[in-house]
């Protein structure tokens, strides 16, 4: 079946090391986020990232990227992102929920990065004054929702406009780890080194179950993001069944051979793909130009995956499957 | 370890055959709920319910009872609640947060169960104006916040006042199993044929890892409810391995017997505790007198628990600590 | 003073009549909204709608578009309008707010008029799934942001855009006045004989001192409205001086009459700025191309007017503006 | 009419001076709260308060409530106040809206004044932990929703609490002007100089039409408040006419005379009722006991008021009633 699924990586299994630790942490006792397991996490991911980390489990991307921005925006205020983003065409306005009320401001940019102009020029653009809603943070999406890595100094452009005009710089990471295998660079690299304050490093897309980690770099977590995330149902009792997830994740860089192995099965799909390409494949994410009938007659041999508008086609490729495992689906592609 | 934690049956294990079934999801690839174990949930409570329910699973009981009020009251309306209600008292606001801003509106009565007079005169000192918030709902904890089992006439009372008031009536079953073991009922007596509209049935507590289902009972869940737990970050990716969770609870009456094993290790508890206990002893909760000097005694033997205010302190027996579990602890008291 | 001031027609006088009705209303005495002048509006706006209405009465146009909103779309539920219109623009989040969180989802159209064929796209393009917001409302503003009036046939094609989906449509009249006498229609020909749900009508630039009454067609308003405009704190406890601004405006049509001075004032400044036009001067606003030194001069002239981006200036003509007031800066600009 | 009227100041007159300020401001022309008027505000409070002050109007008392106390606490904190505070039992769950959520934590007192003992034991039982809201403030009426005044020992009480718990503490001061000519105090001495923050200063209820002030002491208001306003609709287009109003219930302390005028008649009235009041009366409310007939009787010769419960009613004077407009009911309630 992994052979044939290409729909989502949310639909792939959990890397067996996870289940491992999940197994292991039912000896564990302590409820809520008391436990060694959760209490461990903020020296593990300043380990990873090279800095003081202050680090948050929650079960979904969608309760990561909202509480990190209903921390950083107050009801009144705006949220920077693009016009593709996940949490604008995604979520279901979740960010506004949790927020009380911000409001997204949508921007353009090729394959979902916001682009750096525009957004100085929407910035200019904002008179300050009580009537029109004053931004309090920027969201990238790294992967990007069309599979792109942020380049380091492309954040850094970013960042550098969030430091200039006083607003904080969130990353979604649910593909971060895609990210930085195909970058092969250090994640402080493209994170707080290049002005990022908080990142939503995904793991369940990349062989967790349900787990998914807020950090906070430079010490701007603190006073209510954790009664963000107990006020949103997120603040499990049996939490350090999650904070095993992540943990298991971390060690012997589980998260950065899965996203590798994830990564080199995309590419040998876009081989196959050529000029069919929409956008480079360098994370975990195909978009490519497949007419209806191309479509009917992958489906028909049995692969899965979604149509991207017309003519067009996402095929997401998961850690369980690397370049053999999509071998098949590559060749039917070729052969197109 | 099980045999000196009694502060909390969240901090139990999790259940072998959930975690048999968790494993078993493993295989199962559909994303968010539209997997074969999400989609089964309808007809397994169905059948256990002997009535047509709508079933959402969620990870968290603040979360299962803060969409069920916020979908039954609008962001001006009211709630009724006891004033020691955990969704009163220990979810950091939650309802009110779903709810877009509605009132808790806390009632006495005797072991956390409201009292149906004063839930009455509160009612009728309502005006019906503008100025004042209306009610729009009924909460009530199933195993009470003391371990009092509701029984099916005053539940129908309560459930009287709600269809004679126009307001829907919530049952947060956290405990809801102990309850109904306690009570040897069938789960329909203690729910909808005594007027309740939905049941957040908690299996978390009793055996699962995070797992608790809404029921909705005479069609009363429909649109609002899935909006409502997206958009608070509650869409699980992998929600198969929640749903599977609930279905190894359901199987074999699994939560019966995890029920029946804790309320056994609480009976053999209370037999020990005697003059010293504050409520009849019903479901897995003990709340007993308890000088400063014995809680300092009980706990230097090893044994961990809550103070309960001065001089009284709560004990909670989990699923896998039955009687023979308990017998030093309830040795321990005896001769304290 | 009358003579220089074109930067907004709020800043204008309040008309006499409506000065007068408010000191007759100080015999007037009883509170919120039960006066005989409150509990009038319904009969008054239903004759001049020639339909039943209900009506409620808020000293703010904010107010007035907030409540309507919140009313037709719950939280997680998306409203269309266009990108430059005054909810999305200059509420500051506003309607937002008092929906608890509903999203403003922001279309493109000539003269901020939202065009029919990108709603229709939009509408197309938006999965029905819970990940998705889906829209429940549409909100056009008429006159325009750039001071165009809707023709009754571009009002019901978006009117028939909205019942096909099952939206309610809006109009945001703060200018409806305007618009209604540039186009010498009924003012039920451009509202909900043409599909319109509900309409914030405006007094307080055309001549009242603080009133805005929302106009409920199709019996679409009851339970909610008045609740949100109770909590928003809008139910002023001496209400019956905001009615008796209405009612004032409503006698012999005075709405009507001050807004075809305002216009006519308009249209004697159109005459004098010929191509510099940026759009067709229908009701009491004029955009036209301006240098930073033509806006110098004009205002060393005593001119006071607002930028409107680069070479662009907004002038707003008020209802105590009419041909002969305005003649001195029609001549300023003629000789720039 | 006056002579009959007794069921609510908010019924009363505006005083001919506030007519003749408000008259005299359709001169002046500047939009929002731009104007000279608005800007006098700080000053004027400043002088009046002996220190510097932070001042915004609005129209209502629930919007200067709400929005002081949304600057206040943090949506998943709470707001102590008197379990029949005027924000916890008449204003729709106002301050819960504004605030995104803040609980109202209700407290028992004599007259509605907070016990300070009760209010002590409440934070004490606070666990600090993130499953309890915690509490961000406390909010008094003063005169209270019994017609008390608080003595400045009291309320400097009260301050001495919130300051060691690091609460802000709220003054709704609807009445504060009756409070005020009853103590014969400066105003500081019941405000800041007791340890308020935060002032709702009424006016409306004394003479205005619909104005109130936000009064902020110490630097307390800033960022957020003028946020609060203009999204909640409250920051009306001719602003001007709301400040010329409170400019005018200062001007030559007009508050404090038509608050001594409105004393002097419910004085007048208290004196006919000896044994029947259920509080002293202090300010311009009594509360006494009445039977059921003896009301109808009342009613039957023309005055107007509440039921307060069973056999008893509220009758509130205003400050266009002074002792000799309230001798015929003073008289009628003597006889009865």
């Amino acid at each position: 079946m992994t052979a044939t699924r290409f729909f989502s990586d949310n639909a792939a299994a959990v890397h067996p090391a996870v289940m491992e630790a999940i197994a292991a942490a039912n000896q564990v006792d302590t409820a809520y986020d008391g436990d060694a397991l959760s209490v461990s996490l903020d020296d593990a991911f300043s380990q990873l990232f090279e800095t003081r980390c202050e680090v948050v489990w929650v079960s979904s991307g969608t309760a990561a990227n909202s509480i990190i921005l209903a921390h950083f925006a107050r009801p009144w205020q705006g949220i920077f992102c693009h016009e593709e983003a996940h949490i604008e065409v995604d979520e279901c306005g979740a960010p506004t929920f949790y927020s009380g009320g911000a409001k997204l401001m949508p921007l353009p940019g090729r394959g979902a990065k916001i682009d750096a102009e525009a957004l100085g020029r929407r910035l200019a653009a904002i008179r300050k004054d009580v009537h029109q809603v004053q931004p309090a943070a920027i969201s990238i999406t790294n992967a990007t929702e069309y599979g792109l890595a942020w380049r380091r100094d492309e954040i850094a452009q970013i960042g550098e406009i969030a430091r200039a005009a006083g607003l904080k710089l969130h990353m979604d990471g649910a593909r971060f780890a895609n990210s930085v295998a195909f970058l092969g660079c250090a994640p402080a690299d493209v994170t707080w080194r290049a002005g990022v304050d908080a990142l939503s490093f995904g793991f369940t897309k990349n062989g967790a179950m349900l787990a998914e980690a807020l950090v906070f770099f430079g010490g701007c977590g603190g006073e209510g993001v954790r009664e963000l995330k107990k006020r949103g149902g997120h603040l499990l009792s049996k939490g350090r069944f999650v904070a095993a997830q992540i943990r298991a994740m971390l060690t012997d860089d589980l998260w950065l051979a899965n996203a590798r192995a994830a990564n080199a099965g995309a590419a040998a799909l876009a081989a196959a793909c050529g000029e069919r390409l929409l956008y480079p494949v360098e994370a975990n994410e195909l978009f490519l130009r497949l007419s209806a009938d191309e479509a009917t007659r992958l489906r028909s041999a049995g692969y899965d995956f979604y149509d991207w508008g017309e003519g067009a086609a996402r095929l997401v490729v998961s850690w369980d499957q690397d370049a053999a495992a999509v071998a098949p689906l590559a060749d039917a592609i070729a052969h197109l």
